[in-house]
């Protein structure tokens, strides 16, 4: 009876990611669904990005929290298209909340969409939000141990970002276990290296954006 | 007939919890609670502390994850007394689990019970384990933002610690933000700034402990 209901819970975010899937294909919007630990980086990469590709390309972001507007109003600096969805205590996004979001965003004149996830490596995992590319952002600060203690978020996605690079210096982290692990659980997947404040590494992932557009 | 499920759901573990608690101190037990995001040190703290209070007191630890047994592993050339707790999936652990786990530690010898909550600032927060002190460990590397993003895992807490303070030189880190925000929420609440790296402010995390113990 309990696994019935998860399952109609899970059915049910399927097909509004489905219809959510289409609505973006019609429009022609690249959408990536950012996943990560708390504090790994999320919005600042958002940020960087828009920076870089902004004058290029129509920008949209939609916000996910708990609670609070802090990451929307720091993005609001850079692109008028920014919609804040608060959970109110749930700890991810489902796609439901996304098909709310997105009637708030002139969907027709972007051309990538970054959905933030909630911080938590665990629950957004299963939640199928209809994007078109799920980037699974990690940070040296958080240690090599992650891909170990969270399989399924680097079973789930189509990229893994390390940042922080900057911090490597200072840190015992081993990027030959790390990526090797990762490789384990998700044998064809790219791992890109930057650090957002330093800057280095950056291109790489601006072109991973200009290739997968 | 949702909100009622939850309430069910709530009030069981609440009961749970209220048994573990009767037990930990029949059997004369500090049971400490550890909660924070993945990657800001919970099993280097708790190797930190046993390796400064492992020959004056005895020392567990139950590890909670969704797999692996990584943590407990790394605790395991410490102490005999640690036991893993793989959810399978669940994003934070719940009285039951920690009652089963606790009948295969021989309790009566213990003095303090640490408890590694799953890495989550959302989930764990409403689930009461029985514990003694509820602790949130937060790190300089997640940012100042945390207490505005998770407001929740700040208030429901008896200490709030500042891990990788050595990280300070090398981050924008600002601490009056960080600091200010918790006392909005939690005006009472201790903060205790240390690096397990360096070794710089441990000993205030010890005196809090022989202090309240």
């Amino acid at each position: 009876m309990k696994i019935e209901v998860v399952e109609n819970v899970m059915q049910y975010n399927k097909e509004e990611a489905d219809i959510n899937r289409r609505l973006f294909k019609a429009n022609k919007v690249f959408v990536i669904n950012i996943l990560s630990a708390p504090g790994a980086g999320k919005t600042t990469l958002i940020m960087e990005t828009i920076r870089r590709l902004g004058d290029k390309y129509n920008i949209g972001v939609i916000e996910g929290d708990i609670s609070s507007t802090h990451d929307s109003e720091k993005i609001k600096s850079l692109t008028d298209d920014v919609v804040q969805i608060n959970t109110g205590g749930t700890c991810h996004l489902n796609a439901s909340m996304v098909a709310k979001a997105v009637e708030k965003i002139d969907i027709k004149k972007l051309d990538i969409l970054f959905i933030e996830n909630v911080g938590n490596l665990i629950c957004p995992v299963g939640f199928d939000l209809g994007e078109s590319s799920r980037l699974l952002l990690s940070s040296v600060s958080e240690g090599d141990d992650k891909p170990v203690k969270y399989p399924k978020a680097f079973v789930k996605t189509d990229l893994v970002i390390l940042n922080k690079t900057d911090m490597l210096p200072y840190s015992d982290f081993n990027d030959d276990f790390f990526s090797g692990k990762i490789k384990e659980l998700n044998p064809e997947i790219e791992i890109i290296r930057l650090s957002c404040k330093s800057g280095q590494g950056v291109q790489g992932w601006i072109d991973w954006i200009e290739n997968n557009i």
